[in-house]
C-alpha cells in the first residue's frame, strides 16, 4: 500500500491515496492500529484516507491511532489539500473537502507555485457559559477568577467544537504545565473537562501558547487550541484579531473574520513516500 | 534515499544500503537526529548503515537516535543479517559482520527459504564483581541481599559488556517497574549504574523478563538483558543452559554454551520500504 507520511506541526499522519490500493482491508480500525504502531508499525498520531468526494473535490476519512474515527483535524485536512494539489488530485488552490464534520473549504497559500501554508475555516467559536460547557449560571467567562486547589487563576473560555480554558500569563516557559494541566482540565466546573492553554501575549499580534490537551496531555500542537487563544485574546483586549500563535514548533496565523468564522493558516510537509505490505 | 525500516522485537531501525545511496551527507549525526524523529522524521530507535566489510562480508555502523554511536546492538544485528541475505548482499546463511565492537557473525535460521529468526554469538558474560562493576569485595554474586531503601531483594549480577542486576521474583506482573526500577539502577554499589531485569521462573528452561534499561527507563526488549538472565537463571539453579526469555513483545531463546559464549537466537522483521528526502 502506497503512502505518503505528512505532518503539520509535528501531528504526524499516514496519508494513502485510495485511488492507488488495491485489496484496502475491510477492517480499517484494524489496519490504522498497526500501521500507526511507531515500533511495529510505520507509526503516526493517525490514518488518513483520501478518495473522491460525493459532492465535493475530496472526501477524507481520518482514523487515530487506537483505531477510532475523528471527525475532523485541522493538521489533517492541511496537509491533505497540500497533498491532493501537488499530485494533481485537483486542479484548484481552493477545494472542498468531505470531512466527518461536514464540507471543509482550505485553500493553498502559493508562492512561486510552491505551496507554502494552508489556510482553513475552522467555525464560528461559541462563547456562552452552557456551549462550552461550564456549570454556572449563562453568560461569557472573560478573565474571570477560577480557584484550582491553593492557586486563582483567571480564565477566559471559548468552545470551537470542543471546550477550551485559556490562561494568560507572564511568562509561558515557566508555567508547570504537567502540575497545572490536568488540575484546571479536570477542575469540577467542566462537566465534560476541557483543553487547556497557557498564553503569553507578545505583542498586540503575536502570542506564545503552551497547551495541555484533554485526554492527550502536553501535545505539540493544538489547531483549534490556538483558534480559541485568538478568540480570547480578541476578547480580553490584547491583541486585534489576527494573531500569529507561537508553538512549540511553529506558529498559526489565525483570524476571526467579520463573518465569525475563525481561519487559521498553518503549514503542512510532507516527510516520505513509503509502500507498506499489506495482505 | 532508499530505506528499510526493520525491527527487533520492537527495537527498530532504518536500515539504509549504503551502495544504493547517493550523496550520503557527511553529518550522519545530524542525519540520524533529523530521521529518526518520530513525528518530523521516519520515526526509529535509530539509524543503520550497512556496506562491504573490509575483512567481512558486511559492515555495519549504528547512530542512535540522539546521534551518538552504538558499538553493537543485538537486536540490529540480527535485522541486518536477514536483510543482507534477502537481499542477496550475501549468499551464505552464516556471514562475518564488523561492527565497533569488532567482528560479529550472525547466523541465519531458514525454514523452506524464510528466515525465521537469526542466531547472534554475543561474547562471554563476565561474573566477577569488579568486572560488572561493583563497589566491594571481589567474588560473583550470585542471589545476595541488597537493600534498597526499605526492600531487601536478592540480586545476581552479570556483565555482558554492560551491567546487569536480575532479581527473581514469584511474579513479574505485580513488580512496580517504575518505581524499583530507578532505586536498582542507581543504588550506590554500582559506580556506573545497571540495567536492571525482574525475572520469573516458569519452569527449567523458560522464563519471563521485564527490564528498566539504565539511562532509558522501561524498554520493549533488551538483547543483553535476556542473555544475562539466562547466566543468572543457570547460575542460581533455576534452568538449564538453554533458556527461552519471554519479552513484552515475543521471545529470545538463549544458550549458555560450553565454548563459555551466549548465543541468541530471535525475530528480525521488515516493516516498509520507502523514500526519504536527502538534499
Amino acid at each position: 500500500m502506497l503512502f505518503t507520511k505528512v505532518h503539520g506541526l509535528g501531528n504526524d499522519f499516514i496519508l494513502v491515496n485510495k485511488n492507488e490500493v488495491r485489496d484496502l482491508p475491510g477492517d480499517l480500525a484494524g489496519l490504522a492500529i498497526k500501521i500507526c504502531h511507531r515500533n511495529f508499525g510505520v507509526g503516526a498520531d493517525g490514518l488518513v484516507l483520501i478518495g473522491p468526494g460525493k459532492e465535493a473535490d475530496l472526501a477524507m476519512q481520518i482514523i487515530n491511532a487506537d483505531g477510532s474515527e475523528a471527525e475532523m483535524c485541522g493538521n489533517a485536512i492541511r496537509c491533505v489539500a497540500k497533498y491532493a494539489y501537488e499530485r494533481g488530485l485537483v486542479q484548484q488552490t481552493k477545494m472542498a473537502v468531505e470531512t466527518g464534520a461536514g464540507i471543509k473549504v482550505p485553500e493553498l497559500v502559493v508562492n512561486n507555485g510552491i505551496v507554502t501554508a494552508v489556510r482553513v475555516d475552522m467555525g464560528e467559536p461559541y462563547l456562552d457559559r452552557e456551549q462550552i460547557p461550564m456549570n454556572g449560571s449563562s453568560g461569557r467567562v472573560i478573565n474571570e477568577p477560577l480557584a484550582v486547589g491553593e492557586d486563582v487563576f483567571n480564565i477566559t473560555t471559548v468552545s470551537m467544537g470542543n471546550p477550551h480554558c485559556i490562561i494568560f500569563v507572564p511568562d509561558v516557559a515557566a508555567v508547570p504545565l504537567g502540575n497545572l494541566g490536568p488540575r484546571v482540565e479536570t477542575h469540577p466546573v467542566f462537566p465534560r473537562k476541557t483543553n487547556v492553554e497557557f498564553v503569553q501575549v507578545l505583542n498586540e499580534h503575536e502570542v506564545r501558547m503552551r497547551v495541555w490537551e484533554r485526554g492527550a496531555g502536553p501535545t505539540l500542537a493544538c489547531g483549534t487550541g490556538a483558534c480559541a487563544t485568538a478568540v480570547a485574546a480578541v476578547l480580553n483586549g490584547y491583541t486585534g484579531r489576527t494573531v500569529r500563535v507561537y508553538l512549540y514548533h511553529g506558529t498559526l496565523d489565525i483570524e476571526w473574520s467579520k463573518d465569525n468564522h475563525i481561519y487559521m493558516t498553518g503549514p503542512a510537509e510532507q516527510v516520505f513516500n513509503g509502500d507498506y505490505p499489506i495482505s
